[in-house]
């Protein structure tokens, strides 16, 4: 068995899951003889868990250490049950046949979950990224105190750890997606609009044997893109929707969240600066003209349980009302990309949640916007193929990339 | 003597100087003993550079390696001529008295340079941060061909080097800042519309002995005042202007450069949509209501030399027609940055180049609409205190620095 990684109350650990995605977390540790180590442990686990199974000479010529140096990092690495030997690779090469190497099917799991305005939901993945258990339940979450939820959310991550444990698995610790804003490297809830909450700890009211990271949906649908996405590049500005409209920007890899933690607040660009109020203090911010509730009243219809359903329904079936509100919607759009394009020059722009089911009526006149006002300055548009999954799936994930990044934090406590 | 750091036709090298503003150049090299030792000679030379001279003890104590291990780095460096060593540390402590270290007066320096619309500059800038030449010269770029300006250029770059080598220092590189877009980590200006040019390689007209960058003015603006600023923050949104408005984002020590070199076109958020056209393709951009020619038309006054000076000049003497300009411009920029706050959630947002002239005028409407439409979300404002010098300066100590991030490639060459 393996213990827990991080404990919970170092904040720095807490917020390295989000940080980055290869083997780099040690990159500030003083650099030492014990700080290489670590950071060739990473490397290593990285190396399987992207290309394996592979012989330790193929582990050593993809990270350009010598295989005498490779095969002490591999053997610690099996003792601590995070990489297996598959036996004899295919007999009929030169020298003497390598065993091959492959990510332990056993150890670690990353437990992912969601609070959402309409379901909560809980998953495990494993250190080669397969989901290996998950939950999900459709529960009116507007309005109600983050008590009841919170309690029924950490039944549901209970029962996903005891279905893991039952595997041989190990949860390595807990991942929480919300929609609405985070303070950096804390476990706390500063707003939560379509919830209804305000400043909201969710540590005491979680498993505490889990070590705990709380973060805004989009940053995790962001980090989903990234790592699951196809062709995803490692420069690309993620907006998703769910009720509210979010963005996360992430560069060489690695998520840009802002001094306190609130980053991508997308929604709140300002779009016709004399537009109507906006609960944010504003006025004419994006979400006033793109946001669901703005969307469904320019369609005339009224809000409810799965509206984008609706939206997506009513608008493939060719509702003129629909269609113009969505048009309306991406040009709003298409005007907040241009400056977010024109200042942040990301490789690509990535629609995600409901935006990427809605994507075939905003994409239009999102287009036109963003293409006639940046002069053609190439920044494609595409739409995410992982729909609402992302924040589950990046949350879990995190965890499984922090075991990855940090595989000696697992060794030195087991 | 000391030999050039980098080869001039070594993309990455050239593009080092800005990505980093403290010793970790060498994160993504193979994590070799020679990668670690690499790394730990910067790290002694920014610890004796940042809080010399220091004793090897204290040297060993702040960067957490034995003193035999600093020993060792700081011995190669003495040979590099990078280190001086000043004599016997202040007598009566206990132990054997060490020997101060300081970053040597001799040895390498960076040169920097600027075109600007209206002058040439070039400095050269120690390791220890001091100016030790400098020439400026008074002339109209606008619209003049690329050759005879980029000619006089390297004529003020040979006298400055000339200087430099007289007073026993070896200038390590050129560091060039310009008025436009460059493409990221080429010497190549893609559009610098207030000098009229167009795709324009630098290399060929500059002297070839020094590896070569070239950057946007707003990009060394911005490091300027991360590494000499007072108490600037590692997490900020630079924004200048000096004919055209640019902007720059400094997150945790580094610059964001963009996917092609182009991020920061701050100029060019949409401010009201339907306003007038701009020369980007865009419409209603922050550069028609911000840009100079947009505030001396809105202020009834032509076009010429040094305006910012005249704007300030008639604000301060009461010219109503004049404030009003600024304090629409200041509007303007308000609502522009409402957006990339909600977007970046920066530390601070500091305002460089004329805008600094200008803050007293601009800043109370800037504020206002910034605090009104971000709902009081922290973030202040502040006035950069390097005024124009900061592109300079930026590009010279970014030379400057590469050398203390890799001291290293001085040792091998020398």
């Amino acid at each position: 068995m393996t213990a827990p990684l991080h404990d919970r109350d170092s904040g720095t650990s807490a917020a390295r899951p989000h940080d980055r995605h290869s083997g780099t977390s040690g990159a500030r540790l003083p650099d030492t003889q014990q700080g290489m180590r670590r950071r060739n442990l990473s490397r290593v686990m990285h190396t399987v868990a992207a290309h394996g199974p592979l012989s330790r000479a193929a582990v050593a010529s993809r990270i350009g250490l010598t295989r005498a140096a490779v095969s002490t990092l591999v053997d610690e690495l099996i003792r601590s049950e995070l990489l297996d030997e598959l036996g004899p690779e295919r007999p009929g090469r030169v020298g003497r046949p390598g065993s091959a190497l492959a990510v332990s099917a056993r150890g670690p799991v990353g437990v992912g979950a969601e609070v959402g305005v309409d379901h909560l939901a809980v998953c495990a993945v494993d250190l080669r990224g397969e989901t290996r258990a998950r939950v999900i339940q459709q529960v009116g979450n507007r309005g109600r105190p983050p008590e009841p939820v919170l309690r029924e959310l950490a039944a549901l991550v209970r029962r996903v750890c005891a279905e893991a444990r039952s595997a041989g698995l190990s949860p390595a610790g807990l991942a929480v997606a919300v929609p609405g804003l985070v303070a950096r490297d804390t476990h706390s809830v500063v707003r939560a609009p379509n919830l209804g909450w305000h400043d909201i700890d969710l540590g005491p009211h979680l498993p505490p044997e889990l070590p705990l990271t709380v973060d805004n949906e989009a940053n995790f649908g962001a980090l989903a893109e990234l790592w699951l996405g196809e062709g995803t590049p490692e420069d690309f500005l993620h907006v998703s929707a769910e009720i509210g409209i979010g963005a996360a920007l992430v560069i060489d890899g690695r998520l840009l969240r802002g001094t306190h933690g609130f980053a991508g607040e997308f929604g709140h660009m300002p779009v016709w600066p004399e537009g109507p109020s906006c609960p944010c203090g504003g006025r004419g911010c994006l979400e006033q003209y793109a946001g669901e509730k703005a969307v469904l009243r320019a369609a005339g219809l009224e809000a409810g349980e799965d509206r984008v359903a609706l939206l997506a329904e009513r608008a493939a079936a060719g509702d003129k009302a629909v269609r113009r509100a969505l048009g309306g919607a991406g040009t709003a759009l298409g005007i907040a990309l241009t400056g977010a394009v024109n200042l942040l020059d990301p490789r690509a722009v990535v629609l995600g949640g409901a935006l990427s089911r809605l994507a075939p009526w905003l994409l239009p006149s999102l287009e036109r916007e963003l293409a006639g006002r940046t002069g053609g300055r190439a920044c494609g548009v595409t739409v995410s193929g992982l729909g609402s999954d992302g924040p589950l799936l990046g949350a879990a994930h995190s965890v499984a990339r922090a075991v990855l990044d940090d595989p000696a934090g697992v060794g030195a406590a087991g």
